[in-house]
């Protein structure tokens, strides 16, 4: 396990980015290599009861990618948090039509920032309109 | 922030029962204390948007709560994880007939365990028949 402390602020968005990015581009390689090898992982796909082996996880994306070309999807984070060794962020997916709830969690593992937990959920159609501006994604809030 | 090390063990495991409890009594008072004071925070009910307050997240289990008595709940950790300082449990939510996908997520505030993220999100009816026996829940899996 590597020290957060030696990463950079708050890089664990850009591992989210990277996240949309291989989502996005149907990248199953890209997909793979962002999820950490040495930590419990955890991804709950909308609909899909909780995947809980890496192998089982980065097979599903493989599943999900299997279907086609390049998908139309957009993140918008709403909170992000680095809570110890920790990096949240949460805030809604549009895949297409269809909107989702969603939190990431990532670790630092071999100095990069991994994703250990995905959870998609879906929302009410055309949820997203009722959204607030969302919060600067480079400072979570405290309360 | 405290040391979780000053924690017993995976009490954070505790915290999730106490969440469970305090859900299937619809104690809003209770519900409202386990969630952390000084930390970001992030709740998914399902098909609501995120909600990104403590303030609105105590609110909206109020309005849950307000609905009637007791609720016919149980859920079945498949897999927990204590990661630094942040503990995690990802599982299945029963509630009445409807399952749910769920992750929660824990620190240590003021040397007690508190709730930072609660994220449900529904099920096809009928899929805990095919979830397959949870994982222990003392032994987050490592691969």
């Amino acid at each position: 396990m590597g020290t957060p402390e030696s990463i950079a602020g708050k890089s664990f968005q850009v591992a989210n980015e990277a996240f949309y990015h291989a989502f996005s581009n149907a990248d199953a390689a890209a997909m793979g290599n962002l999820w950490a090898q040495g930590f419990p992982v955890f991804c709950c796909h909308p609909g899909w009861p909780p995947i809980l082996t890496r192998a089982e996880i980065v097979a599903s994306w493989k599943e999900i990618f299997s279907h086609g070309a390049r998908l139309d999807i957009s993140f918008v984070a709403q909170q992000t948090a680095l809570i110890g060794a920790v990096g949240v962020v949460c805030g809604v997916e549009m895949v297409g039509n269809s909107q989702f709830a969603c939190t990431n969690i990532f670790v630092v593992e071999a100095e990069r920032w991994r994703m250990v937990h995905h959870h998609a959920g879906p929302l009410a159609p055309g949820t997203i309109a009722a959204i607030a501006t969302p919060v600067d994604p480079g400072h979570g809030r405290r309360h």
